[in-house]
C-alpha cells in the first residue's frame, strides 16, 4: 500500500493539523493533540469525544456545529494519554460540566478515567458514557463489555444536538445513555487495512472468507464465513442486530411500527456502490418486518485505513431522539441540514 | 478484491435502488435508471447531472436539496444512453428549461446531446455546460477539451444553489460557466480500482510510481513520477493548478488577496488521514502566496472504486459564488449547513 504521508511516526500530529485547517477557524488545535471548537458558549454542558487516530473521519472529525465540542486524539490505534484528555477537558469546560463519550476500549477507558481524575482535581465535573454498540463482542447480559464501533457516529450526532438544548450534565448523560442503549451495530471485514508506521496489515483473513462481527481494528467477531453476496450478508448482519434487541431484557424487541435510523458504514476501501447495494436489501428487510426507516446515513465514516468491510447500525428512535436528529449539524465527519429525508 | 455485490452485471441498477432508499422519499427512481427529486417546484429552472456509475457518491449522489434536481445514470463507467437522459429531462422539467451539467467525456457528450435533441423535439428547452476542470488533460488554450474530474462536486454544489435563486435558463447557464471557468483540478493515482463485472484492474501502474495528472478512470496525465511524500506531492499538484490560472488568458492569475474554495478528494482507498495531511501542506502553500482559504471540502466524493489517489480542486470565489456556497445543501454525496467554516 502506497500511503501519501511524510514521516510515518508523525501522521497523527500532521493529520490533526490538517483537520484544524479543514475546520478553517471553526476549531483550534489545543495542547499536545486535541481539537476544540473556538466559540463554546459560557455555561454550555460540554461534550468531549476522542480515541486513537487512524480511523478518520472519526473521532476528531466529529467536533463541529451541534456535534462534539472537542476531541482528545491519541496516536494511531492508541488511546489519548491522560494529559491530552485533561488538556481537551480544560479547553471545552465552560463551568457546567463535561461529558466524555467514547468507544469502549480498555486503553481509552484507562486514559479517559485518569484524565477525569486530573480534571476533577481541577474542579471540573466529569461524567462518562461509553459507546458499546458492537453486538458481536459480548452477549446482551454483558453489554457494558461491548466495543464501540460505527454506531458512535449517530450516537455523537444525537448527543451533540442534545448538548445544545439540555442544561445539565445529568440530563446530557441520560440522553447519551438512551442513544447508546438503542443503537446496535454489526460489522464484517473482507480484508485488512495497514498500519501507517510499518505498512503491515492490521490482521489476516483467508482468501474467500469474511470476518462476521469483526471490530474496527480486526478484532474477532462470531467467526469467519465464506464470501457471499451483498444480499445474503445484509440479512445475516441484520438478523444479528434484530436478535440482539429481542434478547436484551433492557430494551423492547424491534417490532412492527418501530422507527429506526439506519447507518451503513464502510470500513475504508469498501465502495459507496457496495454500501448502496446493501442498503437496498436492508430497506426491504426492515420493511418486510414492518419496521419503518426513519432516516438513513451512508458512507465511510468509521474506518480502519484501507480495510474493506461494512457495518450496519440501527438506532431505534423516539420523539426525543428524533428532535436531536432533526437538528442540522456540520463537521468533517458528518453534516446535514435541518429535518430529515422524506420528512 | 472481494466486492460485496450480487449480480456483477446489475450493480448499476441495484446501487440506484439503494440510492433512492438512502434518500428516503426525497428522490424517486424514474424510467430506466434515473433519480429525480420528488418535489420540484413548477417553473423552477431545472439542473440535471449524470454520467457513468462506479464513481459513487458522484454523480447521482449529487441530487438533493439545493443541489441537482435529477441525474441520468449510465452503467459502470459508461454514459447514460439518450433514452435515460430524456427520461430524466422530462421528469425534472418544470416548464422553464433544463441545464445539463456533466463531465466532459466523449460518450457522455454524445449521449447527452442526443437526449437534448429528443427533449427539444418534445418542446423542452435544454442548454449544456460541460465540466472540464482537469488541467492536465489539455493546455489552457484548448481547455474545452479537458476532462471533468473531482471539481464537479463544488461546481454542482454552486450551480445547484444558483438554480434555487435564478429565474432563467440563460442566467443559470452563465453561473455554471463561471463556476467551471474558476474551478481547476489536478489528480494523481498510486494504484487502480477494479471493474466490478470482471474484477480486473482499471489500469496498470508500476510499483513505486505515481500517475501525475491522472484522470478518474486512470487516463494518462503529465507522466509518472516516483512515489514521494505527501508534502512534495501537494506542492507539485498545486504548482500545476496555480500555473494554469497564470497561463490561461481567460482568467486572472491566482494572486495575493484572492479567495479559494479548496477541495481535497480521495479517489477511493486513499484515507481521510492522508487527505488531511495533504490539506495541511496546501493551506501553508496558499497562505505563503497570500491566497486566502475561503472554505474547505475534504473526502472521498469522486471515486473510481478502490483506486488510490488524491486530487486537489481550487475554485476562485467572488461575491456571487460565495452566496451560492453559503447556502446549505444536502445529498448523499455532500451536505452542509448554512454559512461557511470560520465565517
Amino acid at each position: 500500500m502506497k500511503k501519501l504521508i511524510n514521516d510515518p511516526l508523525k501522521v497523527a500530529d500532521e493529520l490533526m493539523e490538517g483537520l484544524v485547517d479543514a475546520y478553517n477557524g471553526e476549531c483550534q488545535y489545543v495542547g499536545t493533540r486535541s481539537i476544540v471548537k473556538t466559540n463554546i458558549p459560557d455555561g454550555k454542558v460540554a461534550l468531549l469525544v476522542g480515541g486513537g487516530a487512524g480511523h478518520e473521519p472519526i473521532y476528531h472529525g466529529l467536533v463541529g456545529r451541534n456535534l462534539a465540542d472537542g476531541a482528545a486524539c491519541g496516536d494511531v490505534f492508541a488511546a489519548p494519554p491522560p494529559n491530552i484528555v485533561f488538556e481537551a477537558t480544560e479547553a471545552v469546560n465552560k463551568g457546567n460540566g463535561v461529558l466524555y463519550l467514547y468507544g469502549n476500549y480498555a486503553g481509552d477507558v484507562l486514559n479517559f478515567d485518569l484524565g477525569a481524575e486530573i480534571s476533577e482535581d481541577e474542579d471540573i465535573e466529569v461524567r462518562t458514557v461509553m459507546i458499546s454498540d458492537d453486538v458481536c463482542s459480548a452477549p446482551p447480559a454483558e453489554k457494558e463489555k461491548r466495543r464501540g464501533i460505527a454506531g458512535l457516529v449517530p450516537i455523537v450526532k444525537l448527543v451533540g444536538a442534545a448538548s445544545q438544548t439540555l442544561g445539565s450534565l445529568a440530563e446530557l448523560e441520560a440522553a447519551a445513555k438512551k442513544a447508546v442503549l438503542h443503537t446496535r451495530s454489526v460489522g464484517v471485514s473482507m480484508s485488512p487495512g495497514s498500519i501507517p508506521a510499518t505498512g503491515k496489515p492490521t490482521f489476516d483473513i483467508a482468501e474467500g472468507m469474511i470476518g462476521l462481527g469483526m471490530g474496527i481494528h480486526g478484532e474477532p467477531g462470531v467467526g469467519e464465513i465464506p464470501m457471499t453476496t451483498a444480499d445474503e450478508l445484509t440479512v445475516k448482519i441484520l438478523d444479528l442486530i434484530v436478535e440482539d434487541f429481542d434478547k436484551d431484557e433492557d430494551v423492547d424487541a424491534l417490532s412492527e411500527g418501530d422507527e429506526v435510523l439506519v447507518f451503513v458504514n464502510s470500513l475504508g476501501a469498501t465502495t459507496m456502490m457496495e454500501l448502496l447495494i446493501a442498503l437496498r436489501k436492508a430497506k426491504a428487510y426492515l420493511t418486510d418486518r414492518g419496521v419503518k426507516v426513519y432516516d438513513v446515513m451512508v458512507g465511510p465514516l468509521t474506518t480502519c485505513q484501507e480495510m474493506s468491510g461494512i457495518s450496519f447500525s440501527l438506532t431505534r428512535m423516539d420523539d426525543e431522539l428524533k428532535k436531536y436528529w432533526e437538528m442540522p449539524c456540520q463537521s468533517v465527519c458528518f453534516s446535514k441540514m435541518e429535518g430529515r429525508y422524506g420528512g
